[in-house]
């Protein structure tokens, strides 16, 4: 276990992206090319029963493997060239058909699209996760007054459950873009060294259909060996969940600052603590959410840089997306898991917001004391009237709602009953509520076209 | 005009992203609003009229809108208050309800979409070109031999025409991106200060849907003032191009390379060319193309870092995207621009792809002639005899096929005529031109399911 | 004027860094080079006088240089045709010596570097001006209690004047860097169309040493074409400084948080404010500053990306500096501009601070309670103690003092003013004079080696 | 070992940079702050004893280290505590003095640096060597000619000397560059909680100037745990130099094509060699410099992302570093390594050289040719004539010089052996000769200021 590997990573996907799943990877593929050359009569039955059975990553010398990379220019050369070794302990004959009309990229791109199938599982699960948390604190507080800010200042009311149903919408939408990632990146990669299956003389196409059918993939018209836009695709997909969490994370960071106080991580054994400053309650998900959120970015420009490969299979592109594809989505991956466990536990100070919301003396309801004095004194009136008040409230650091009271001009029109009211948050949240039911709405019908609108 | 435009953009797109198309996309948002308010009864329809007959961009004073927006912060709040005094001239009451309900980054989101929407239509047309001129290359030389490579070395044998079906599948997959993309990005940015619409009082959903109607945008289940992945996917899809592009474009400028010469970028009036280098010719296009696939990524990544925002409204994150996407689109839809016409009008070498063919003396047939000896002479002498045959035509720098001319386990079965026809490029295309046609045939029936495999 | 410009940049570096003075720049190079040659007798004085008095930007069409670019491939080709002809009306003969010896790059690249030079001279009078005021700040400010915080929690008691130290000697050691940064970056480019310079036979190094004392230019021991680790560095100096830029920024919006409130941008006409929403005061020049942070690392990635250059002359990798570079320049020096002006007037709020450092009921000085019972108490009784008072403290909702004062085995041993004492921040400042002493020291000496360490 | 590892790589650095290795500095740290604490009579010297003496790396749990960080926040709160239990085992008194007046961020910090101190050295060395390598290719084919490529064309002639030269002066510049970084980088970080040392009392700064003593690391006037400056310096470093060797692997890359064949990585047991395409040679080592470049510069644009930390210590910016720098090192220094490898074996074929200066027929002299037919001719007679030649060479498909020598212009005043000579690329090869000397002059010296110009 690499050392900062639980702080950043989740083990359940870490495994899915690690060394022996690309090993493993790799070999699915050359199994199921045997199976599916014995299909299409290339191979005899007997030898692709023998490689098959030879393809598992325990019989693999990994570290053998790593050194002879180096030399090599990739690990499927030497990987192909221990799994022969293998298979002719077996069967002899059948050796000589291991890999056979394949290219390394073909193993390895195709190797590693397998491993995402794996992964989507795996994070498609958490989304639903952390969605389903986010449903709940929607719906929990879809009535709980606290303070919209922008700019980091405090502007005007909302619900913290209309602030729970923006981060649903937008982890729903993450959540659709994946069911549509499944189509373009789930796909094969066969070509043989040229792109043209010609050591498989006229047979290519329809082994490519076996093989295809094989590994449940879709068999693309032509080999996609140095355009990559569907790696690019994963990755990109993952870098912008990476910033929806870390947009999510950094709320969260935001409100559990000792002067804002609204909402917390869940404490736990040894979370966030501090022996030395017990008062001290650190936000440790959330800054892994972040962390993410800062490293994912670069890495998907370097997916984006590495595209421009060279001829039928590129010199330096490719390979640097060997290590940073994995890096995105097992950060990305760790950040999800990480958060939705901090989503899961939230603890919610609602006193707390409510509190803060006083903390202007009323400033941030000036809009709402305009548009409600409005009917009763004339909109141009009630508007010069309450920025009047206003100014007065700021200089004398009294409450508008006082500032106001003391108005003859306000109180012959309106009652202190309904002058209060004007104070109540509750009484300006415009849409809010048919906001919040329309993304939990979309989220229970895990509808794709409610999230993007088209209503 | 900015000194490097013509050079590395699209005029007719550098207009849609510029200046005045942004504050004419803004207006546009504050014409529909007016008119959707009007429809639902929350101002009067001549206010509406008297605001909608204002929104034009020339009656601004873009200038000052710039230097006011240094102090607001945005140029939304200037370009309203401007827009303010000229509907006041026209009528002072219809002047209070100028951007009503809304906020500033209502105006800014919302106008950007409609730019959008523009630029998503010349760019798919441009896509179009682009694949029709690379279906055209991949039609007209589908039986072109030329040389594979990998790692830049020679391998095997293939056709120009499935090199340019290679470019034009990545160009009609980024096409079929650009479809799916328009039903996420153009959506209506609406929400007021807030994001609870609450100055609309309960009007505000209403007023929403006609917005949409009016603008033809889609309206979200929530604002997503702070929720950026809409706008990351825009950038994430013009960076794919753009990596696309300049994978195309570096194989041009391999191909145009003084020692390999086997395609070029049409000549022009001075085009690429050099007075004291008369021998030159200079992949500009591709360079411009390859500039963008350099640029580009970093761009996304910015974007992607930029989606951290705060709270309601984000502080640094959301004006970081403000000229950094537009910059994405005017270097990628350049790019693009220019490479179609470099495409369009390739130069195709046939003779020299011929000749280059030769380089190696054959040995990029060993393959081949294992493979069609195999029948003959059993696989495994086969492969045998054709090994050492290879090592002696490197050493004695001779010509494979002389080698095994020589060779009587060779002529024993295998006559002259034959022998020649080993080294023939055509007899060693595998399923190329099963490729070429599922390419071609995708790419005329538009068809995305043809493209992403799902045989 | 561009929309966004006025917030953003800085008009100052903007006009030095924009298309005219790109131009210039390259004139100036190609005055200089006619003087030096005539200095080495490769061309006549007369005509090196022709052409030097026809270097001047003004006497340019630059539209149809913009236009002409697009073909030749670079700006330095139309620039010296249209030179040349202006040269032609003034004397023919001169007109054959235009450029001559050089290649584009020389002209495009040196003009660069010169146009560097005269950006470094506002940066680093801007440096000196906000490190002036950040000075200013700490000196004032440094017996002002403020809380530390660490993880966005309050840590420990700091004063105002050691973050603003903290400030201080970044910024300074920005400043330091960029004198480094003089001696490897403002370099002359030149070489000819080659390298060698061979078109000036034997008197090339000549002419360089007489190019390179006409501009003030140290002359490198070989041309850097395709080498391109100096204008890295000045990239990544500007990254450097931008990030350095963004963190005092990001600071300074922590502070101006409604529910903070310790610190303030200056207010000012229009400046960040909102009139339906009287309260906020929006940290506009903090944004831009964070918008650059947010914006240069991926430009800064573009230059290193860009650095892997072909041969004698890139293709893609130079072409995308052109814009990328002046881009960075821009954005930072607009934030440390925006910022600059922002910190020269902030507002501190000494009183909010000493609140705020209340707001824990005194948890913060546990670890203080701590050390300073210690000798009285024994340090292990201290330690049990405090930590249980603390627990009570939190459990109970009271003040840590109050809970230590009903404690008789605190007040057996300390008197009520020595507890008191306690809980005062100015108690428990460790080191901060002499951090803040040693950074003004710096300051002031403008001493490297004492930034640095090495005392 | 990683499976990708010994491809991209060098494995004495990765052991620098590793978890072993990030422990140990930690470690370091701990134990001579002990030292340095009893030094200053803040604990005994029986207490540092003990805590020194238990410092070791291997008595630690790692793997329980790695888990309890995700829950602490960082890995020095684990470490302290498992550290004191050690220590607790020894001497229970001076279990209490573990990590005494320190923050986690110390000592993760300055073990960070010492990592770096050692790193620093490694790399050094193998630059050394690097340079050593191309000193050595520059001095033994400094008259060997080839062409110049721009634009990835042939432009003139040059010699291959000049191109090593190229390289090894931009190697030397990153060289020089480290020597300067060593006073940036190798700093002490040593605040306590809040930065101000408050643990200490008065004797913060004494602790702290013995603390640098025993880590013979420079004190700085503050510490610098939110100002990441000097780290972002390294990693900039480093980016700097991954560029530099991508553009010498391009240009090997470029060499090696099999249409170019003008210089090789060295061969070696299976390094880049293929079984089915035997005349095949990779560019391995190449493809890892270029992976690395490709890799490094969004990774560089991290650590700038980053630096926009919160208050006294960051959340998510810091977190972010952790594992990006030690990516930025790893990378760049097996890049280091394995292109010094190839360096050092690079085989040059000359002959192949001269064989591809005649690919244009003569074109590529029609400079030179003008230039050498100037002083018989007439310089405007020579340009013409040469014009109309090279015109007629390129359509008729002949050498220039033929078409030159069928010119009785030319033969009046030019002998067939003076015409001959013309198109000898050692005629024209300008200042090349003092360019190489001037470069190898200074790696011999190993002299700054002759590098960056200045003579």
């Amino acid at each position: 276990m690499k050392l900062l590997e639980p702080m950043f990573r989740w083990d359940a996907v870490e495994a899915l992206v690690g060394d022996a799943a690309r090993l493993q990877g790799m070999l699915d593929f050359e199994a199921a090319l045997a199976r599916a050359e014995a299909k299409a009569g290339v191979i005899t039955a007997a030898a692709a029963a023998a490689i098959a059975a030879s393809c598992r990553a325990e019989l693999l010398d990994a570290a053998q493997i790593a050194r002879a990379a180096a030399g090599a220019g990739n690990v499927a050369i030497p990987l192909v060239r221990e799994l022969t070794a293998i298979v002719e302990k077996r069967d002899a004959e059948a050796a000589r058909f291991v890999h056979w009309g394949a290219t390394s990229q073909d193993a390895i791109d195709t190797g590693f699209v397998l491993q995402l199938r794996a992964v989507f599982g795996h994070v498609d699960a958490e989304l639903e996760r952390l969605g389903d948390a986010l449903a709940a604190l929607a719906e929990k507080h879809r009535g709980t007054p606290t303070v919209a800010r922008t700019w980091m200042q405090q502007a005007l009311p909302t619900t913290f459950g209309l602030k729970a149903a923006g981060w649903l919408d937008a982890t729903d939408r993450q959540r659709d873009r994946l069911e549509a990632l499944r189509a373009v990146a789930l796909v094969l990669q066969f070509g043989g060294a040229a792109g043209t299956l010609a050591a498989l003389g006229t047979k290519g196409m329809e082994v490519a259909r076996a093989l295809g059918e094989e590994l449940d993939l879709a068999v693309p018209a032509v080999p996609w060996h140095a355009h990559r836009d569907r790696m690019v695709e994963v990755a990109a997909w993952f870098g912008s969940l990476a910033g929806t969490l870390g947009k999510i994370a950094r709320d969260v960071a935001l409100l559990m600052q000792t002067e804002v106080a609204e909402a917390f991580e869940p404490a736990g054994e040894a979370r966030g603590g501090s022996s030395t400053m017990p008062h001290k309650r650190n936000p440790v998900s959330s800054a892994a959410a972040l962390a993410a959120a800062t490293r994912v970015p670069g890495l998907v420009g370097t997916m984006l840089s590495a595209m421009v490969q060279e001829n039928e299979r590129g010199l330096g592109g490719w390979q640097a997306e060997w290590e940073t594809l994995p890096e995105i989505i097992g950060l990305t991956a760790g950040a999800l898991h990480h958060l939705t466990n901090a989503i899961a536990g939230l603890e919610v100070d609602a006193a707390k917001m409510a509190e803060n919301i006083e903390l202007t003396h009323g400033l941030i309801f000036s809009e709402a004391a305009q548009m409600a004095l409005g009917p009763a004194l004339g909109r141009l009136a009630a508007h010069d009237l309450v920025q009047a008040a206003t100014t007065r409230a700021k200089t004398e650091q009294r409450h508008l709602r006082d500032v106001l009271a003391d108005d003859p001009a306000v109180t012959r029109h309106v009652s202190k009953a309904d002058l209060t009211r004007l104070f109540d948050p509750a009484q300006y949240l415009g849409s809010a509520q048919q906001m919040i039911d329309a993304v939990l709405g979309a989220h229970a019908a895990g509808s794709h076209s409610a999230r993007s609108g088209g209503s």
